[in-house]
Formats: C-alpha cells, sequence, structure tokens
C-alpha cells in the first residue's frame, strides 16, 4: 500500500494515478499528522482491511491534482549512515572501516515534501546532492537483530541528503531547514518486498548523476537498522536512511532535483537560495 | 522560578526545599509532558500569576521524598556545540577554528533524569563524562541574533553529555540510551539572570573533575543560539547545550557522577554496565 500525505495534510492512499483520501476511515488529525501515522501503524493490521473496503467509497483525486507533502513530517530523529556504498567510499577516499560505520542525525526539522523547494544557505559554499532510499520505523525498535528488521519497518520512502561539502560535523552541514525532501509516499514493507535489491537514479535537469543498486549498500536496510537499534530506542515514525552511492556532484539555484527508486516512486524538487543571502 | 517533573510525570515548582505540585493549575497532562511543557511555555506570561497564587493551596512535597524525572522528555532535536571552551580545545588538541564550530545532534532518546543510572554500551571503549549548561527553547527560533535570544530562551538545566570517545561521528559516540542525563530542573531564564557567568562543576565520586565558568565559553549562550538558528528552526522544547570544558575523563561502572552549576541546581547519576554486555 502507499501512503501519501497531501494538500491539507489529509491522508490518501495512492492506486494508479488516483490519491485516495481515507483520513476519515483511519481517524486522521490533520493538524498533528505525525502523531496520526504512529496511530495508524500501530493499528495497521487491524486498518488495512478497513482501508481496503472502504476504497471504492472515499473521495479520489488525480495524483496531478493534489499537492503531495512530506509523509512524515515530525519524527523524533533522522538517523543517517555515511559512506555507506562501496563506490561512494572510494570516491570520499575515506578510511572509514565497516565496523566503525557508525550514524549520523539530521535534524526534524530539515524535512520538506516531494512539492517543495531547497533552500541553498550559502552563495560561496558548495551543496551536494545525495540519493537515499530510506524508511520508517514501524514500531519501538531495540537491540534488533537484521533477521528481524522487517517487522519493524513499515515502509519505505526516497529521500535527498541535501549536504554541504566541508569540515564541520555532518549534524551541521546536513540540518538546514530544507535539507531533507522526502516522498513522494511511504510504501509500506509488503509492496517493496526486498528493499536491498532495488533501482535507485538521480537527475538534475534531467541529467543522470546517480545511478546504483541499493544491492550494493555495504550495510543493507536491515544490517543498518541492527546498527542503529544496537545504540539507541528507534521510535515509530522514526526515519532511517542508508546513505548514498557514488556521483554525488554540487546542485545550483535554478537546478530541477529529480529521484526515482524502483517500487517506491519519484519526486523532484527545485534548487533556489535562501531568501536574504 | 524553579519547574520539576517528578514522581508520574507531575509538574512541580520547586521553592526552598519544597517542590509543589501545580498539575491541576496548568492543565498538565502527565501522559504527554513535552506537549504540556511546549504549552506551558506558550502561556508562561498569562500562568505565571496564576501559578504564584496557587502555590500556597498546591499539594507540596519535600524535594528529597520525590522522584525528579527529566524535565524535558521528547524534545524535537537535541543540538549541541562542539569544542566549545578555549582549554577543552587545547585538551583534544583540535585544529578548530570558531568560524567552522559547527553543531552536531543528540538523539532524545539518549535522555534520561536526574535520578537514573548511565549504561556503559560496552567494556573495551572509554565512556567520558562532560559537564555542559543547557537551554530549553520557549518559542520558534529561526535567524535570531545573539542580542534577542534571551527572548527564546525559557529556561537553564545542567546536562551531562557522556560520550564514547573514538573516531566514530558524534552524534553515533553520544546518543546511546542513558547518555543524556539532564536536570535538577528547568531555572526560568530570569532566575538565572546571566547565563554566561556562572561556575559549574562536576565530580565523580567526589574527586572534583571538572571545573570552569561559562564565561570561558568561545559561543556564549546567547551566540550560539544565533549560530544554531541560523541553519535551522529551533522550536519550543528543544534542547541547545552549549560543549564541555577541560577536565573530561572516564567513568566506569560503580561511579557516582555529579553535577553542579551555579544558580541552576545540582543532581548526581549512577554508572551501570547495560544488560547483557
Amino acid at each position: 500500500m502507499k501512503i501519501a500525505v497531501f494538500n491539507e495534510n489529509q491522508v490518501g492512499v495512492v492506486e494508479g494515478n488516483n490519491v485516495i483520501d481515507i483520513s476519515s476511515v483511519v481517524d486522521w488529525n490533520n493538524q498533528d499528522s505525525q502523531a496520526s501515522l504512529v496511530k495508524l501503524m500501530g493499528d495497521f493490521d487491524t486498518l488495512k482491511p478497513k482501508i481496503e473496503a472502504s476504497l471504492d467509497s472515499c473521495p479520489a483525486y488525480s495524483v496531478e491534482e493534489v499537492a503531495l507533502r512530506a509523509p512524515v513530517q515530525n519524527p523524533s530523529k533522522i538517523v543517517a549512515a555515511p559512506i555507506n556504498y562501496i563506490l561512494h567510499k572510494e570516491e570520499m577516499n575515506t578510511a572509514l572501516t565497516v565496523d566503525r560505520l557508525g550514524f549520523f542525525l539530521k535534524s526534524p526539522s530539515s524535512i520538506i515534501g516531494p512539492n517543495d523547494t531547497v533552500l541553498l544557505p550559502f552563495k560561496d559554499r558548495r551543496v551536494d546532492h545525495e540519493a537515499e532510499i530510506a524508511f520508517v520505523i514501524g514500531k519501538e525498535a531495540k537491540d534488533v537483530k537484521a533477521e528481524d528488521a522487517a517487522d519493524y519497518i513499515f515502509g519505505f520512502i526516497a529521500l535527498m541528503d541535501i549536504t554541504v561539502r566541508g569540515k564541520e560535523d555532518r549534524p551541521w552541514r546536513k540540518s538546514f531547514d530544507t535539507f531533507t525532501p522526502i516522498g513522494p509516499w511511504i510504501v509500506t514493507g509488503d509492496e517493496v518486498e526486498n528493499p536491498n535489491q532495488l533501482q535507485m537514479n538521480l537527475w538534475v535537469n534531467d541529467e543522470l548523476r546517480q545511478s546504483a543498486n541499493t544491492s550494493d549498500l555495504i550495510y543493507d536496510c536491515y544490517k543498518f537498522l541492527e546498527a542503529a537499534s544496537s545504540v539507541m530506542t528507534l521510535l515509530p515514525g522514526d526515519i532511517v536512511t542508508t546513505g548514498t552511492p557514488e556521483g554525488v556532484a554540487p546542485i545550483i539555484q535554478g537546478d530541477t532535483v529529480r529521484i526515482n527508486i524502483e517500487r517506491i516512486g519519484e519526486f523532484s524538487v527545485q534548487v533556489d537560495y535562501k531568501p536574504g543571502i
């Protein structure tokens, strides 16, 4: 199932080219979409047949005529893997070893939706795109083993980890407001099947910049969930993002950046300067 | 005013040796203390006289007989300054320059209260104490200048930034569950007066390990708020912590770690191993 947030933060199921508004079916509070999402995920097993039975009678809109919003808006954290593809590791010329992979955190305030604009905060610093597959935690996860990880993942999203290049700590370079575009919707785990074998592409103005398969991840989705949950408690609604492959390159004012991940979907954002800089 | 969370997550005002339960006065929901705190801070100007008028009639307990809880439990982020005291900078042998101070993030899931226990996740890695003065954001802050920063700070807390030493990114080394003890309560800005001239001490088993004055901060509280809010939107209830002075040293199983900050207060936590390691 594809679960989208759209227009005035209503919740919808995407079927083909339609978004079907299920807000009333799942008792969604559009003033607090994060709490509503956590509740939806917690009750999903019982809600799913109810949602499916109601699709024919709920209001439907063409995907093109709605404004898609960030499908996760206020996670308690965004956990991110650094340097998690072999070729990107070579590109970054890093001495990082796999047992020292660790993670970093991005500020939840950096999230924007799949129709929004990335705002560059500087005129004299390089800012890069990074295409990533990310997932949404469905239930509290602490010390979860890779073989059980799928049970703790509600669904998958495409994520751009926008990054200022430089020597500052990653959370600073990656937490500017607008630096985490996510979308286009959450695709539940059953529909994705194997997240560790998906093609992922990113274009800037129709020029292909990143093209890789998630099978090249050093720590795949499940192994990274194990690593993160061995450190800290992951909460329902948290976002975990797995790192970017080779091909990171600068974005500049006026660019359109588009990401596509197999089985998940596609979205694009614009790039502009932050007002007043 | 000193605002404490205690026992079953009730809210209280600390006066002398008493905690006065004001939960009913401020319509506090102990099932969601973070949302209640954000509401309390938003309405504080009108609530303050109401609270003061009610102190004689509310239930009072001795501070010793209550269990103090973390005064902030689920911030949307914990923003932290690296290497922000001159002598600690020399101790860490870092080439960091002030204009590259940046910040890092700690996971909110690492918060524990002032009566809790730090759990060491490894038997073969060094874990250090770091004493810090931190503050709680009172209203949304974006691109706030240092001279206006006091208006955006609701109050101050003492914070221990527990840290695994090593080469991993700081968020990993500092986000283990139990790695952010905070307390003993929030002291509102009017009562602290000047946060940039406070004595701060940390002891391990009564041995003084860190002793410094916040006047030695490279980026003081207000300047660091300016720096952080120039990157990202700080939300009510967020915690901003300013970095630690010289004297960081290891903690081991069985230690008692005590922090005292002038005008704010004192608390101590125990140190043990994480079960099962």
